[in-house]
C-alpha cells in the first residue's frame, strides 16, 4: 500500500504512553493529563436535562448559532471591540486552532511557538502542510528576545503563537512582553494567533491579550474546557475583528467538522450566561492549589517560576525528564508529563497539573514525589 | 497583512445563498438541505436527560469511547471483520473524511470522486494539502468506464471516494459495480474512501460495501446524522482493518477535535444499541416520498435515475442550475440546490432532498414546480 502522510505518520502520541501505563495501575496520584476535577456547572447540567428533551438538535450555521456569537462576542468584548460577525464557534480550543492554522499556512509557510511550548501544536501544525518553528520568547530576566525571534523569522513565517496564560509554564505575559512581541509580528507582519484558553483561570496577574494591542492581526482562541470546566462537551471558539478572516477560517471548521455541536453551543450559551461564579469559585480553588504546590517545589528546591495562570508548574528537575516521569510512576505511582516534547529547553523538567487533583490529593503526590528524589 | 492560503480562500460556500435567501422568505418549501425531518430517536432523548445529569463530559480516548467503537465495529460487522481497533469515533462523517484525507494526501497528491459528487468534497479535500479531480465512474448504462477512470489517476493519485448510497444520485452501486471500480484501485494501488453515511436508507437495493471485496485498502466512513436522524449531533465514524492507517489517522481527529464529544458518544452508544427500529420506520417514509416524488419527475418529463438509497434526487431540468434554482425561489418560494458545484457534468440538474419535508410539503413543492416550468 502507498505510504501515507509522513507529517501526520510521524507524529508521536508519546505522552499517551505515561497516561495509558497510570490507567492501568491502581493508586496512582494522576497529575498528569489537564482534565479539571471539578464537574460541568450545576446550572448547565439542569438546564440541558430539559433542552435534550424538548429540542430537535439538528446542524446550525458553521460559524455557529448566532446568540451563542454574540455571547462569545461579549464575554470578549474587553479583549477587542467583537461583534458577533466575529466569532466562530469550534470543536474546543483545539479545533479553533486547526482551522486557524490551516487556513494561514501553505505548504512551505512556518510558525512559531515559544520554547516551551503545549506539545500538541506541533501536532496540529503538522496536520496542516505548513510546518514549526519554536524559540525562547523570553530569557530568565523576564526580557523579550527580540534576536533570537527575529532569527527564526523569515518570509516563510505566517504567524505567531502567544499563549497566555501559558501551558506548561504557567507564565502569564505582562502588557510589556505582550507589546514587544507583537510590535515584532507586526513589523514583520505575522498574524498573532492568542491561545487564552486559561484567561479565566489567573492569580495574582493581570491578563493581557495581544488582541487588545494588535487588534487587527490578532485571532483570539478560547474555549469552555477549562475556564469552565466541560471538556468534554468540546466547544471552544476563535475571535477576529478581521471579519473577511472568520469567513475563511469557517470554511474549515465546515471541511473538518460541518458545524458546532447543536446541544454543546446550548450548553455553552448557558455557561457563559450564567457560570460565570462557577469560574471564580475554581480560580479560587486553583489558586490555593497553586500556592501549595509551589510550598513543595521550594522544599524540593527545583528550578521553577510560580504560575500566576493556568493549572500547571513546570520545574527543572535536573535529569532526563522521560526517565524520571516513568521511574516516578513506576515506583511511587505519580503519574506526571515529561518535559522533552514542549520543546529543546525542557529536556529536564516535568509538567504537574493541579487543575485535575485536589489539595489532599497533590500533598499525597508531593509526599511520594519526595520519597522519589530522596 | 499577508495572503491567506488560497486553497481556503477560493473555496466557495455558494450553496449557502440559496439557504440564506430561503432563511429569509416566507412560505418556503425547503428541499435544500439534507437535514432529516425526523427528530432524534425518542428512546435517546430520554436516556441522555439522565446522562446529561449524572455524568462528568471529560475528554475521552482520541479514538474514541471503547464501548462505543467496539458497538461500532458490530454494527459495521457485516462489511468486513472489524473489531474496536479498527474503528476511530468523529466528529460527524465529515470529520472521519477529513481525517481520513488530511491523513492520506500529501502536497501534490491527487484523490479521485465522481462526477457528479457530493460537492463539499472538493472543500474537505482542498483544506487537506491534497487536490481533487473528477470522473464519471459510471455511464448512461451503468458500466462503470475503466478508461475514463484510468485516465485521471496517475503517480499522485492516492485514493479514490466511493460514495454508496451516492448524494446527489442516489445511486447505490451494485456488486458488480463496486468489484470493478475496486479492481481498478487495486490495480493502481489506491485506497478506497467509502462513504456509507446513507447505507441504512436503502429502497429496493442491496448495498454492496467495497469494503467487504477490498478490505484492505478500503475506509469506511458512516455516521449517526442521516442513518438515525442525529445530524446535531456530530457524531460519526472511520472504520478499516488496517490498524495502523487508524491509530495514524486518529492523529488527525486529535489535532482537529481533541476527542469526540462525550455525551454525544453515550447517545451514539443508545442509538445503535436501541434505535435500530426507528431507522426502519424513517425508511419506509424515505420509500413513500421517493416513489411520490419520482411520479411528479416523470411528470415532468425530466431525465432522473430512480435513487436507490439517500434521500435525493438529481434530475437534468434542461437549463441553467443556478438560474433555475435562484429563478425557483424567488417567484414560486422552493428551495432546491443547484447541480453546477457537484460536477462538470451536472450543469443543467438539480438536486432535491425529499428527506427534509413530508408527503404534503413535497406535493406542495412539486406542484409549485410544475407551476413554474409550464
Amino acid at each position: 500500500m502507498k505510504q501515507v502522510r509522513p507529517s501526520i505518520h510521524n507524529i508521536e502520541l508519546s505522552i499517551r504512553a505515561i497516561s495509558e501505563t497510570a490507567e492501568q495501575m491502581d493508586d496512582v496520584v494522576r497529575l498528569d493529563i489537564g482534565q479539571p476535577d471539578f464537574d460541568t456547572p450545576q446550572t448547565v447540567k439542569e438546564r440541558m436535562a430539559t433542552i435534550v428533551q424538548e429540542d430537535t438538535p439538528t446542524y446550525t450555521s458553521l460559524w455557529g448559532i448566532p446568540e451563542l456569537r454574540n455571547a462569545i462576542a461579549s464575554f470578549e468584548g474587553h479583549k477587542a471591540p467583537f461583534s458577533g460577525e466575529h466569532v466562530m464557534v469550534s470543536t474546543g480550543g483545539i479545533g479553533a486552532l486547526f482551522c486557524i492554522l490551516d487556513t494561514l499556512l501553505d505548504h512551505g509557510d512556518t510558525a512559531v511557538t515559544n520554547d516551551p511550548c503545549w506539545s500538541p501544536y506541533r501536532m496540529i501544525i503538522g496536520a496542516t502542510p505548513g510546518q514549526h518553528r519554536q524559540v525562547s520568547y523570553i530569557d530568565d530576566t523576564g526580557q523579550v528576545q527580540e534576536s533570537a525571534i527575529r532569527n527564526v523569522i523569515d518570509d516563510t513565517t505566517k504567524l505567531l503563537i502567544l499563549n497566555t496564560p501559558e501551558n506548561p509554564t504557567g507564565r502569564v505575559y505582562t502588557k510589556e512582553q505582550v507589546q514587544h512581541i507583537g510590535e515584532i509580528a507586526e513589523d514583520e507582519d505575522l498574524y498573532i494567533i492568542a491561545d487564552e484558553v486559561y484567561d479565566q483561570l489567573l492569580y495574582d496577574a493581570e491578563h493581557c491579550s495581544p488582541a487588545n494591542l494588535f487588534p487587527d492581526r490578532t485571532i483570539v482562541v478560547n474555549s469552555l474546557s477549562k475556564n469552565f470546566a466541560m471538556t468534554g462537551w468540546r466547544i471552544g471558539w476563535a475571535a477576529a475583528t478581521n471579519e473577511e478572516l472568520i469567513h475563511d477560517i469557517g470554511k474549515v471548521n465546515r471541511a473538518t467538522t460541518a458545524c458546532p455541536n447543536y446541544l454543546s453551543q446550548q450548553a455553552a450559551l448557558i455557561a457563559l450566561q450564567e457560570a460565570q461564579d462557577y469560574t471564580a469559585e475554581m480560580r479560587r480553588a486553583y489558586h490555593e492549589r497553586r500556592d501549595l504546590v509551589m510550598n513543595h517545589i521550594h522544599e524540593l528546591g527545583w528550578d521553577c517560576i510560580s504560575p500566576d495562570g493556568a493549572i500547571y508548574v513546570f520545574p527543572d528537575v535536573g535529569q532526563d525528564s522521560w526517565d524520571f516521569a516513568n521511574n516516578l510512576l513506576e515506583t511511587e505511582g505519580v503519574a506526571v508529563v515529561p518535559g522533552e516534547p514542549a520543546g529543546p529547553s525542557s529536556d529536564t523538567h516535568i509538567r504537574i497539573c493541579f487543575g485535575s487533583a485536589s489539595q489532599e490529593q497533590l500533598t499525597e503526590g508531593f509526599n511520594r514525589i519526595e520519597r522519589f528524589v530522596s
